[in-house]
């Protein structure tokens, strides 16, 4: 792991790093010694590790959580180089985002091009992560929707080191298997008229993850449309599984 | 409005009224001095004004919330005398709830007894205690599941004062076009396995509310099962909108 540069701005610290070819960034409150929960943020698709979302989420669990929070760009996303075939697909799941066609096999397409390598990079990261000082062997969260739930499905299932987890936005079928292995805590978010996911199919995710302790929000809006107080109770969230 | 007694423990005053044949309990926290958010706190079916949930619930509003908490024993509830039909369709639902059979039909038949004058009752009582000092005229939220979810949401949505509802764990057909008419703010509770409502209509009755801010919470487990940690989310809710 090859730490770029180091940054500091409202009470965080932001590192870039990379780990092989994996392009990351680490988010640490400042003045953080020790061991700490870490919270994994998986992007969108399209998005990146620095995207807005992200970064918002990122720095409000550094500054109020007391947590570090570390994101990737997933392979063919941000800084990382494209992918023929994946470029092709997410350029026809484009389309059918601006027709407000459903999206839901597209996504499904992508997400399978690259979730072996991402499950992989991720314990690569994480287990990199570990070894530093002020990250440690913590509590660790995972936080993702859309192809961050995707992607953070199967993740959240092969790593007992993840301990709790928020995902949604998300219903593709093919998860259902994967989600059945989960036993950690979840909470699940749901749009109540999303335009790219079937609300049915979204609900039978949630119905089909294994945990005992889960927790379903939803909300009326678009798949784009998570409310802000969402992010009050992630934070939440996390504080009682990890803190 | 004549009070009957006072009490006082853990930082909160607990006062038994009546207004005309109606009985009541309204909880204000020690030293509260002037106007500040008043919650109504609606019981569920068979339970009555100082059921044990009721009693947690007001309690907390009142100590962490700040909050003034009044409950009322609906009508053949509590204190208040029996009726008839209403005592042999009770019965008839108690028997169903032990043999584990859908109970919403029945759930309705109830409902459809009281409603009218439950409505009247809780507006009479809201009237009541917003000229007491330590009440006046703050913003009015109402929390009430079950039961109280069916009694509550024609209040809700015929009463102006009331700013913010949490609801749920109800789902009978019967109330959508009421439920389209609220337009405050809601959080509505489903129990995943809820063996009383079926889940279908639990999210049928969430989808009819009209308000463009309401959320679902859902959990995994029965009708009685509402895990602990929802009792902080509506103490958030109702700080959030009456704060």
């Amino acid at each position: 792991m090859r730490f770029l540069s180091r940054t500091s701005s409202g009470g965080v610290i932001e590192q870039l790093f990379t780990l092989d070819e994996i392009p990351g960034v680490l988010w640490t409150p400042e003045n953080a010694h020790g061991t700490r929960p870490l919270i994994l943020m998986g992007h969108g698709g399209g998005q990146h590790k620095k995207a807005p979302g992200v970064l918002a989420r990122a720095r409000r669990f550094a500054a109020e959580g007391g947590f570090s929070v570390a994101a990737i760009d997933v392979p063919h996303h941000g800084t990382r180089p494209t992918g023929e075939q994946f470029d092709r697909l997410a350029a026809e799941y484009q389309a059918r985002v601006t027709a407000v066609e459903d999206t839901a096999e597209l996504d499904t397409a992508l997400y399978m091009l690259v979730v072996g390598q991402t499950v992989v990079e991720w314990q690569a990261v994480l287990t990199a992560l570990q070894q530093l000082d002020d990250i440690g062997d913590g509590p660790v969260g995972y936080w993702g929707v859309s192809l961050g739930c995707a992607l953070g499905i199967p993740l959240v299932a092969a790593e007992p080191r993840v301990r709790a987890a928020v995902l949604g936005l998300q219903g593709s079928p093919v998860l259902i298997g994967t989600a059945a292995q989960i036993t950690v805590p979840v909470q699940f978010l749901v749009q109540w008229d999303d335009e790219q996911m079937p609300r049915a199919q979204s609900l039978a995710l949630f119905d089909a993850i294994g945990s005992s302790e889960k927790t379903l929000h939803a909300h009326p809006g678009k798949h784009g449309d998570l409310p802000r107080y969402e992010m009050d109770d992630s934070l939440r969230f996390f504080a009682r599984h990890l803190g």
